[in-house]
């Protein structure tokens, strides 16, 4: 009743996790575990999608986890979209994380290529998650030509600086009429449970993974920090005050003495 | 062996609650039990420790719970000391969360009056856990007259501002001998997830329970923030960057094709 | 040597300001005078070009000022284009500030319209100072179609809420290769004054004058403020740090008496 | 009129400077005359009051400047009031800052300490302006021992982070009875301007100062911020809005054709 549903596809986790900048396999694997996820996002170029024995892929139980392709170093609609046409001729479902990121520096979104792919591929039956700049006018345009989520960034990628566009992404969700999956930038369970209690659906998690002392036991701490925010949205938080008021309303029987 | 240890005493939970502003003892019964907590504050005025009948006291199962009064409406040392010695000569346990408060606007802790205070009740065998302002200088006062913690406030008592203290509260906890529980302002589980990944040893709450449209479920919310925070600050979280950095370093096949 | 040029022409100021939301045109004229400004934006709708009794223009010397019209209220690309190709027709110089904002609501920029009637407009001879949402890719985009400026948002249009986009107009302003002024959301002085320490090169202030008690005071404030900013930019500000630095290394001479 | 009257003398300028930490003395008053400041702190232990040859306080002009002295270093009351003694003794003005920093790493002020050197010197006839940590009980102590100022810490001394303790810094202005001076921390004339439009009366800067790269131009652009702040204060800024209002209310006319 509570699930997060993307395309018509149900999954009891709000938490999706990426794959990249990991130490090893194991660390992988373990953050994965640990967070409960059952979306893994990889990189098309990373992985080699048609060869059974790719060390990353084997790795990932593909019953337990739906493998989301994304387009990363794809640098304009043309490479994405050949991207992910690639990954459903190997027999991908047709999913696709879409990352059209023509700046090699900040890995940050190209609205207009974006855009451009996003139409593409949606009408050639991808279901299109977008990585986009917080730009609610943006996130407008990609549900209206059939996206099944926007994503967009806390911060730049691999940042760990949290919700910094939080203004922006309110106005997302206020707006939204699929889910909102804050993407980019979220370093640790304080910010994804910040991002949950303003009322998004999901949020992505990779670097603060791959970068942690232990990334097993991190998975597990950004799992609850999803389930905290999201169910504090759900029992309802109240307003933030200017002035302060007494948690101890008294009689005040001893002064009265 | 992760447990938070007061005063020789372990707790497994290391999210404290208040009993203030509820509208119903249910509701307070449902936060309390939703959060897991195990040490519980009452203020000493509002109830009446004598009294086997007193409404409030007798929904706290006191088996599960350590009761800790505390001297809310306190305006100064010797009102402070009065309040934990009723509390004590009532039968509660020597323990007393020291609050004294001269300012009925704010509810601001006063430094001086509560040192004072705290030397006393000390001398006297009182485990002291002393509310104060996010004052590093003090806390070390504090701490060498021998109190069990100290509790620096996050933001003013029920404004839900979160830990607005941040940057002092860093300096508390980096100085501290003895746990470092953050205490008021603090109005959702990313607050409380922020201050343990700080490194505070536990958190207060209140009011965010006692407003919210679902105590019960709010009381969850809390206990997994405060559990998220507390493991992602063990499995050590990686630094906040200025640049970006991909998440997915890619071989990049493609476009050398 | 330290002028404000747009499209080759030099300005003393950095501080553009809008006419909207003036509860008379003698505060609009106050606040314009206070400020110093050399640049001021008018809505095309809301004044009539043509009519040289308007009661708005007659009140803008326009010697004194270079009138910026806006195309405040366009939904789409082809109104804006019209709104502009009307203001020239009209005698205005070719100059215009690009607004495109489908959204009643927020006023947010439209990225994929506003890119569209850039294009057009900067073939056509305009000089174009569009304003967008803080999205460094597009501002890129817009730059590599020849806009004469780019004007990133600090916080939506009337909010006052500050530079809340602060992490992208900095990487805005470290790629540009034009003027960045900062559009929108500047409530106080010390907003102007931190987009102006980051780099900046101007700002454009509106509601923050129209709703002050005094607008020409307040315009005056907000002169000093970019100045301010400006000048420590040029001076070279020290970096912020983590731990406390004594401003007074001391001899300690009576210490050791 | 509009003056800054600290123990009913008048001061223009509403900026402090300090003098530590310059590279060299002509550095140090390029900056003070840059400022417009009329009140300058100096470390007692850094300076050889008695002495008439001493190089740094030959190079402050005494018909201009009043000479602050601060008790920097003092680690508590006893040696805090010892060195005031000294400065009177050595003929200055019976004006001190007062600090006390018993921890030699963060420089924070002791409260406790400080009350009670306030108390002393106040009886003994000095005008006391004590550095305090943000903290509003402390600071209605302080007034009510007859502290002439209050000046509470933005941030730590030297680190330039800005106004960190702001909502406590808010409180303290309303309920103040004397001039509050932000003290320490404030980095950019951003950050200045933000305390005066707080409502503060003055500002003390010393390290922004000494360690820009061109001190003298980076104390002009202070005492820019300080006066933007200071009018914007009495020019009534605008409320911060949740939502965006244009600034350009339109006739709609293109729309309706």
């Amino acid at each position: 009743m509570n699930d997060l549903i993307i395309a018509g596809r149900h999954f009891h986790s709000r938490l999706l996790v990426g794959t990249g900048k990991f130490s090893s396999n194991a660390a992988m694997v373990a953050a994965m575990e640990g967070s409960g996820s059952e979306i893994v996002t990889v990189a098309l170029r990373r992985v080699d999608i048609d060869n059974p024995d790719d060390s990353m892929l084997s790795h990932i139980d593909r019953e337990r986890y739906l493998l989301l392709p994304n387009t990363s170093g794809a640098r304009d609609a043309q490479e994405a979209v050949r991207l992910a046409r690639l990954a459903r001729a190997a027999g991908c479902e047709p999913w696709v994380k879409l990352e059209v990121t023509p700046d090699p520096y900040y890995l940050l979104p190209d609205p207009i290529e974006t855009l451009k792919a996003a139409e593409i591929l949606v009408k050639e039956g991808f279901v299109v998650l977008p990585y986009i700049n917080a730009d609610p006018v943006l996130a407008k345009h990609l549900q209206e030509v059939g996206t099944a989520t926007v994503m967009p960034l806390g911060a730049p990628i691999g940042t760990n600086r949290g919700l910094r566009t939080r203004d922006q992404i309110a106005i997302i969700i206020e707006q939204a009429i699929v889910p909102v999956v804050v993407d980019a930038g979220l370093g640790a369970p304080s910010h994804a449970a910040e991002a949950m209690e303003l009322g998004a659906d999901a949020v992505l998690v990779n670097t603060a993974l791959a970068v942690a002392r232990d990334p097993g036991a991190m998975g597990k701490a950004f799992k609850k920090g999803v389930e905290a925010g999201r169910e504090a949205f759900l029992a309802g938080l109240g307003e933030q005050r200017e002035k302060a008021e007494a948690s101890s309303p008294l009689t005040g029987f001893l002064r009265d003495k």
